[in-house]
């Protein structure tokens, strides 16, 4: 079965909004085996949204569309799909039901607008939204299916998992994705290192990919069965575990900080931060995580030297010898959080993040990281390129990885 | 003039890769007055990227064709588009020696593949590739101008720059957008204020979007000339802010954390944070903004009541009391943070984040958020629905506008 995937917007085909939702749909249909055949985009324009249906459905049994069905005047899904349906508009009174129960739980006033969205094609049917407003489409064109989803994701994911997915027949050929994540290694050493398993033929091809500051070996295999595709995943993650050894943290939907609360939890031990050029990023990845509250006690962001002083004291002798960005002040800092916080370990962050306060001594980008434990405290240096946001986010995940390593045992913190 | 897009490959349509070369395009077309109809997405396979091609020139007068350029069997743009042409492949000398000359000079061995990136459908012209092996085509189907670039965005941004951008002759109107930001307001309510100015033609459209937690409202603006766009762009931003007043807290790049910034630092006042459902991110989203440490000081993370006690002085009573959950924790802890940090201003955030944790006193997604100032301290109760990630965000920024609020004077505050 082959699929076209749609998407609707002025503000994705003018490039003020990056378009997401087709990437994650593919990948869900291809577990399914269903094979995307394109994507489109187009604008907010009835007949050009009417004409994009037809041509689709010409060319795919399934077409998937996103966007649209908002409640203001430039949202058109709804008008363009009965145009290449040849239907009438008509009011499905259990979505009007829906969407007025929806503002009266949040006491809000429902807008003119809202009740477009209960409208929808004769002879075509609802899918329920319950995390919005407004309600999915499922509708016939031609010969093929055509399922309609709003645009904002959070609610496309939900609709698609809870309402289209069990609609859609699965394929002849099973595609399954993995992710294996690395920590402390570079994507062209990974390739390097993954070489001879990254040819582009057979049933598993493998890749790397380096995203949100974390390289991955993306691993896509086929397979006429669930269990024969998943059982080739594993094979080739196992290969790629034994060749990366303590640098790979995770697979799938595991982030450093998730690993990182899988140790502690194993250890039944608790977590602090003391960050400074990082301003609560550290924190932020750690609480990211349901459940974080069994290990992560607290934080303190010490942006100012008085704060470091006194909240986590940092001697003022350290500040005005070395400087807020030093060795001497990433250890006390990371110490001080221990005590402050009594927790089992701490973790601190100073640096230069940038665009200003830079010098020749100590360039943006310089950065150090401390690990403090009732054993000791290892403090280390690293110069991280790239731009404010990159800098932050890199010393962030520095940081994570370097406590990740250290719970491993000495060998792999020595390895970092 | 119109355009639509092109981007090839089997790792965009199966999703693997997010395709970003289009925004991108989008974006510096819309700077010249090239109009952006739609976007598309094509596999690897040799008709279909003929088909592609033939209706794309059939719907605008410019192509823009990125991918599938490569050396390897699977790169197969220049044969869909000789087929679309109705013309023959030939090698074309100076290329050939071009790619010859860039192994040479790397020491490294050509690969028959490459020798097939210096071929080009007959009557189409070479666009030269500085740093890369895959040279680009210009060439016309039908009455159009297709223009074909490599698919790494490096090169394909080097390439629009020196060889599109010259040959685009400017739109007859130049195209501007822009964004007014909102706090504080839903999208249809939004949608409902702004309904008359969201008509789909003249010169000006508007539109609203909510993406990342803000909803705004999109402006986009034909001329004859930039200024004249500036102008009608200003004009209809200026009825937005007349409408929307305080709910309106910047344009463009602002962000709310900017925008509290902005406010602090022509007072001259300081802010600190006390979060404990957040868990970072006020104090993470008010650092993102260059030259934050101006105002901000710190933060403590205190996602423990030890914590709450110990470093911001919660009373104990309180805590068993009313809950960590509670307007009367939320406020002291908006106190103890302007106290222990020594900051004219506090924000505090506390409560149940989820997945788990909620009840049916206290569901997941209530949340206290106070803002504590010299004059007093102000509490605020919500229920922000959604999953774990959209709440944290929902809670900070929600913070982040009461404290803009409340800068702004006790009118505004009052109006929240």
């Amino acid at each position: 079965m082959e699929a076209i995937l749609l998407a609707i917007g002025d503000e994705l085909t003018s490039g003020q909004t990056l378009e997401t939702n087709s990437a994650w749909l593919a990948q869900q249909l291809a577990k399914r085996g269903i094979w995307v055949r394109g994507h489109r985009t187009v604008r907010d324009d009835r007949a050009d949204i009417a004409a994009a249906l037809a041509e689709a459905a010409d060319a795919a049994e399934l077409v998937l569309v996103t966007g649209g069905l908002g409640p203001t005047a430039d949202d058109l899904t709804r008008q363009g799909l009965a145009q290449a349906m040849g239907a009438e508009l008509v009011t499905d009174d259990d979505s009007l039901r829906q969407i007025e129960d929806f503002f009266a739980r949040r006491n809000r006033p429902m807008n003119e607008g809202n009740r477009i969205q209960a409208m929808l094609p004769e002879s075509a049917e609802v899918l329920p939204n319950p995390i919005g407003t407004a309600p999915g489409i499922a509708a016939r064109v031609g010969g093929s299916l055509v399922l309609v989803m709003p645009g904002v994701p959070r609610e496309m994911r939900k609709m698609f998992q809870e309402q289209i997915a069990p609609r859609l027949a699965n394929g002849e050929k099973v595609i399954l994705f993995s992710s294996v994540h690395l920590a402390g290694i570079g994507e062209s050493d990974a390739g390097g290192i993954l070489a001879d398993l990254m040819c582009r033929s057979g049933d598993v091809i493998v890749g790397t990919t380096a995203s949100g500051g974390t390289v991955s070996a993306r691993i896509t295999a086929r397979g006429s069965s669930l269990a024969q595709a998943q059982q080739r995943i594993e094979q080739v993650a196992g290969q790629i575990r034994d060749r990366l050894g303590s640098k790979v943290f995770g697979e799938g939907e595991a982030t450093l900080a998730s690993a990182v609360g899988d140790l502690l939890t194993r250890r039944g031990q608790s977590v602090s931060t003391a960050e400074s050029c990082t301003g609560g990023l550290v924190a932020k990845l750690l609480t990211d995580v349901p459940g974080s509250s069994g290990y992560f006690r607290g934080s303190v962001v010490a942006y100012d030297n008085q704060v470091k002083q006194r909240l986590l004291g940092v001697a003022s002798g350290d500040l005005e010898a070395h400087g807020a960005v030093s060795q001497a002040v990433a250890a006390a800092m990371a110490r001080g959080a221990r005590s402050s916080l009594g927790t089992d370990w701490a973790l601190s962050t100073t640096g230069i993040a940038g665009p200003g306060g830079g010098s020749g001594e100590k360039p943006v980008g310089l950065v150090y990281l401390a690990v403090a434990w009732e054993g000791g405290t290892q403090v280390f240096e690293h110069r991280y390129p790239g731009d404010r946001e990159t800098m932050r986010l890199r010393t962030a995940l520095g940081a994570l990885d370097h406590l990740r390593r250290r719970l491993l045992g000495p060998q792999e913190a020595r390895d970092a």
